[in-house]
């Protein structure tokens, strides 16, 4: 009676395990349809692709789907399965994860608007170089915060919230040089504006792949340190280390 | 025997409720200072008022904080008394209404940080009776939608739902005035940025509200209406008005 009752409990928590499994894969199928997005509303506004914009403004709403789905999935392990400590902070992380990631796709859906409206003005504007380059760069971040999450590694984590920082700054940077360009020919400040949105919405990238990391953090190790400075959170992991 | 295990329950279901309505309590708490914040930021811009504006850069920590910790009690709740159904539904929602409450902080930080450049440069530019205008039109939905909160009334949820497309129409407009005064003086350049971003957060503060409002809906209705359109949204819940 004992062993039945073992063997009951023993195939619960195979099936649990399986569907925590389940989530995690899931929020990687979002990740990699939003690292998609993210590139290809870049390549769009480079290569002034209408027809590629067009196509990232209509795929936001696959993304959108996945976030109701995973969400919902989450809600249901809770209830069924009543986690507690470690898995619990699990499947909390992961209803995070998954806004951030939704969010991701709503900056790449605006930067395919912007980038359609640039294209109808007539020209590519300054700052081509600067959307390359903080593109390529919170790219970079989106793609360590989904392998900070696959492999429980918080030290990835922490380097991707760093690294935000220097994102950040390059951002104030080309701002400052865009805000030159308007000034020296006010024709350029419709186009302008277009890119100065879409570096805006590469920053807000960068942005919540340092959320996702944070949520990494919270789910290895138990801290919340959203609203904590690179320094202390530094500190809070390196007792985990 | 028997009785003293009722007794029992009805102990720990008292415990349990008296939880659910502190934790609905310090939403509305945080959901109090977060308007102050956003009156206090606005107020800041149109008065020209630097030791304002500054005092709401302060205190959006305080509201970091209250994040903190409401979404601990969330946790600590279902971990304890792994609520179902509707109970796990509330505290759900209120783990993400906090999110767009804290968010709705940062706008007015944003705000305030915008204010303080305005005020350096020495002259309040264009669009400050639409930051007026505007501010108090978010502002209103930000109470409705607390309000909406407190009495679970997915129809006021309704009317802030509609009322964001109005506001996003207003923004519009704005910008759009804003675009025309700088190509008529480029001297006005940096002042009007100034005065977008804030229109920009401001136009954010009313899709949070708007985004409170589904969370509402999907407590008191168990539908996730995130990605619905208007429309969609109340058909969804015309089933049960």
């Amino acid at each position: 009676m004992a062993n039945g009752h073992d063997a009951h409990l023993h195939h619960i928590s195979q099936r649990f395990n399986a569907e925590l499994k389940d989530l995690r894969d899931h929020v990687l199928v979002m990740g990699g349809m939003v690292e998609k997005q993210v590139a290809e509303a870049i390549d769009a506004l480079v290569r002034l692709d209408a027809p590629l914009a067009e196509e990232v403004k209509a795929n936001d709403r696959h993304v959108n789907r996945l976030e109701t789905t995973i969400d919902e999935e989450c809600t249901r392990v809770i209830a069924k399965r009543q986690p507690t400590a470690g898995d619990l902070r699990l499947v909390i992380a992961v209803t995070k994860m998954v806004n951030d990631l939704e969010r991701i796709g709503d900056e790449s859906k605006k930067i395919a608007k912007s980038t359609l409206q640039i294209i109808e003005s007539g020209r590519l504007p300054e700052g081509a170089v600067e959307v390359r380059m903080i593109g390529e760069h919170v790219s970079r971040m989106l793609r360590q915060s989904l392998d900070a999450f696959t492999r429980f590694d918080i030290n990835v984590a922490y380097e991707v919230i760093k690294e935000d920082r220097i994102v950040d700054s390059e951002y104030k940077t080309a701002m400052r040089s865009l805000v030159t360009a308007m000034m020296e020919d006010s024709r350029n400040i419709s186009p302008i504006l277009n890119i100065m949105w879409v570096l805006r919405a590469l920053e807000r990238v960068g942005d919540h792949a340092r959320n996702i990391c944070q949520h990494v953090i919270y789910m290895v190790h138990g801290k919340d340190v959203r609203h904590a400075t690179v320094e202390q959170t530094e500190e809070i992991i390196s007792g985990s280390r």
